[in-house]
C-alpha cells in the first residue's frame, strides 16, 4: 500500500497514512530507528543513512563521508513519498484524499551523538538554522508542495525515537488545520484593526512584561498568555515577515543565541525535559497564492518550544483544549531567574 | 492562584490553568494519584476519595461505604473549581479569559481494582453508561456550563495516572475548539445537503463495508475513513440525536455490548493497548441555544476509541494533523477477524 492523505468531513483534519513506517503487521507503533550499539547519525556511520541531500562540511571533504558539521538525509521511514505525481480528489463521496506525496527529511545537527543542540556553540547552532533555510528554499521549488514545516522531537515524552540530536523537515501537499487557523485569524485581525496580529501580541507582551523572558536585537522570547504546556516558550522575530527563509545570517545568529539561551534555561530549571521545537513559516508563496495571498502577508514566521512531561490524554485529543498546571507568568519568573526551584 | 481559562488570538484554543494539580513548584507534570500499596478507588477505601456525588449501590448500603457497583466522586486534583461565579472577559487587550469554573468528576467503574471496564458483564457496563447519563443530566442544570464531556484514559500512553478502571466527566463554561468545529461542519453539511452529516457517514460506511466492524440494533462500530490513530474506532447510534442523555435503558445495553466487543477485540489483537474513550455529546441545550441552536440539532452524539501507542510529537502538536501507520480498511479486517496477527 502506498502513502495517502485522507480527510473526513467531521474532524476535517488531514491524516497521513504511512504504511511503510510499519515494519510488520503486528508493529502498530511508528518505526523506531533501532540504535542498538550503533548510532546511525554519528560521523563515520554515513553508510547507515540514505545518501545526503545537503551538508555543511569542512573543506576538501566528500559527500557521505565524515567531515560534515550538519547533514541532511531523507528519513529512512518516511511518512510520505517524494516520487510521483500529486493525484487529488477523485470522487469518494464525503471523503477527501490525495496521494501521499511529500518530503520527509532528517537534519543531523552534529556529528557527535553525545551533544544536544543547545550544547553546540552559537555559530554551530546557526549552521543548523541555515540548513533548515537551505532545505526550505530548495523544497519551495517543487510545485506539488503547499507547506513546509520543521520540527524537533527531544525525549520519549515528545515522541523522539532516537537520541542523537536531529530535527525533521516535512514538505506537504496540503495546508494542515492548525496552520490554516492561524492564517485565517491573522487575516481577520488585520481586516479588523489594520495591524499585524503578531506585532500586536509582541506589543502586548512588551508592555505587560510579566511573561517576557529575554530579547536580543532580532527576537523576543516569552511565555505565551495561553501556554498549552508548562514552560512553553515562543520566539517572535522583531522584523515581521511571513517566511523563515527570509532570514539573513545576522538574524540566524541571533536566533541561535536566543534558542540556546531558552533551551539551557529549560534544562537548568526542569532537569533536561523532553520538548518539541516547532518552526512555523507561512505556506509556500507559489502554491498558496490563490487561497492565502493576503493572509500570507499578515502571517509572521515564529518558533514555539513545548516542554513535554506527559502523554496528551482524552481531554486534549477529544477537545483540542489543554490543561496546564503552570501559569506563564510563574514560568517566566523561573526562566528569568527570579524564582528558584 | 485560582484556576482560569485562557485563550490567545493566534492559537485560539481554550487552555485550563489548573495550578492546584501541581503539588510543589518543582512538580510540573500533572498530579498523579500515588497508589502505592493502597488503591483509593477500591471498595473499603471510600474514605480515601472525596465524598461521593452519585453511586449505583446494592440495597440497604450507605453512601461512602462499600456496597456500590459504580461510584462518582469529585476529582481530588480537579482542573477546575466547582464553587464560585463565572466571571468572564474583562478587558485584557488581545486575550480572553474566564474564571476556572467547572466540574471535574471521576466515575469509578467497578469496586474491583483488577478488572478493566471490558472485563465487566454487559449489564455492569450499562450501569457505568447510565452513571454518565445521570451525571450529565444533573450537571446540565448548572447554568454556568456550556459543554459536558466524558472521557477515559487507559494506560500511561493514553495519559492515565491510576490503573483502577475509571472515567472522567468535565463540565466546562466554554465550547472547546474541536467541538465547535464539528458543530459548524454538521451545520454546513445540513445547509448544503438537507441531510445529517452523521447519517451520511453511516450510509457511506454501510454501503462501502470495508471499514465496518460490527453492528447491533442500535449502533454501528467502524474504523473512520481518516482514522488519526492505528485501530481507531467510532461508534455511531442508528437513532440520530444530539444528546447522549437521551439514551434509554435498551440503547445503553446495546452500547455496553458494542463497547465490550470493541475493547475485547482491541485487547486480543494489540495485547491490551492503552486507549482513550471519548464520549461526544452536543453542547448543553439551555446555555448553547443562542449560538448553536440550529447546529445542535444537526449534531449527533457519538463515541470514539483511540488506541495510543506513542506520544503525540511535533508533527501533531504543531500542525493538528496526524501520521497513522495503519489504514482503517486493514484495521477493520483484523477487528472482524479476517486477518490474524
Amino acid at each position: 500500500m502506498t502513502p495517502e492523505f485522507r480527510r473526513d468531513p467531521l474532524h476535517h483534519t488531514w491524516v497521513v497514512f504511512a504504511p511503510k513506517r510499519q515494519r510488520r503487521p503486528q508493529d502498530f507503533g511508528p518505526a523506531v530507528l533501532q540504535a542498538g550499539h550503533i548510532d546511525p547519525f554519528a560521523a563515520g556511520n554515513e553508510r547507515l543513512t540514505p545518501r545526503e541531500i545537503f551538508a555543511i562540511r569542512d573543506d576538501h571533504t566528500r559527500p557521505n563521508e565524515p567531515g560534515w558539521r550538519v547533514r541532511v538525509v531523507p528519513n529512512r521511514y518516511p511518512a510520505m513519498e517524494i516520487e510521483g505525481p500529486l493525484v487529488g480528489n477523485p470522487a469518494l463521496g464525503l471523503y477527501d484524499h490525495l496521494s501521499g506525496i511529500g518530503a520527509h527529511e532528517v537534519v543531523i545537527e552534529t556529528p557527535d551523538g553525545d551533544r544536544a543542540l543547545e550544547d553546540l556553540p552559537v555559530p554551530a547552532i546557526a549552521e543548523v538554522l541555515a540548513s533548515w533555510r537551505e532545505r526550505i528554499n530548495d523544497l519551495d521549488r517543487d510545485l506539488r508542495f503547499q507547506h513546509i514545516y520543521v520540527f524537533k522531537n527531544v525525549g520519549p515524552a515528545a515522541g523522539a525515537s532516537l537520541a542523537h540530536a536531529h530535527s525533521q523537515i516535512v514538505a506537504l501537499p496540503i495546508i494542515p488545520p492548525l496552520v490554516e487557523g492561524k492564517l485565517i485569524r491573522a487575516r481577520q485581525h488585520f481586516e479588523q484593526k489594520q495591524r499585524s496580529l503578531f506585532s500586536d501580541i509582541l506589543h502586548t507582551e512588551r508592555e505587560d512584561g510579566s511573561r517576557l523572558v529575554a530579547e536580543n536585537d532580532s527576537f523576543f522570547l516569552f511565555c505565551p498568555y495561553a501556554s498549552r504546556f508548562p514552560f512553553e516558550l515562543a520566539i517572535f522575530p522583531k522584523r515581521h515577515h511571513p517566511d523563515y527563509a527570509s532570514c539573513a545570517a545576522p538574524e540566524l545568529h541571533d536566533l541561535a543565541e536566543v534558542l540556546r539561551f531558552a533551551l539551557e534555561r529549560l534544562n537548568d530549571i526542569l532537569d533536561k525535559p523532553g520538548y518539541n521545537l516547532l518552526l512555523h513559516t507561512a505556506p509556500l508563496r507559489r502554491r498558496a497564492t490563490e487561497r492565502f495571498a493576503s493572509s500570507r502577508d499578515d502571517y509572521c514566521w515564529h518558533v514555539e518550544i513545548t516542554p513535554r512531561f506527559n502523554s496528551l490524554a482524552g481531554f486534549e485529543v477529544g477537545l483540542g483544549s489543554y490543561i496546564n498546571t503552570v501559569f506563564p507568568e510563574e514560568a517566566a519568573r523561573y526562566l528569568r531567574g527570579e524564582a528558584k526551584t
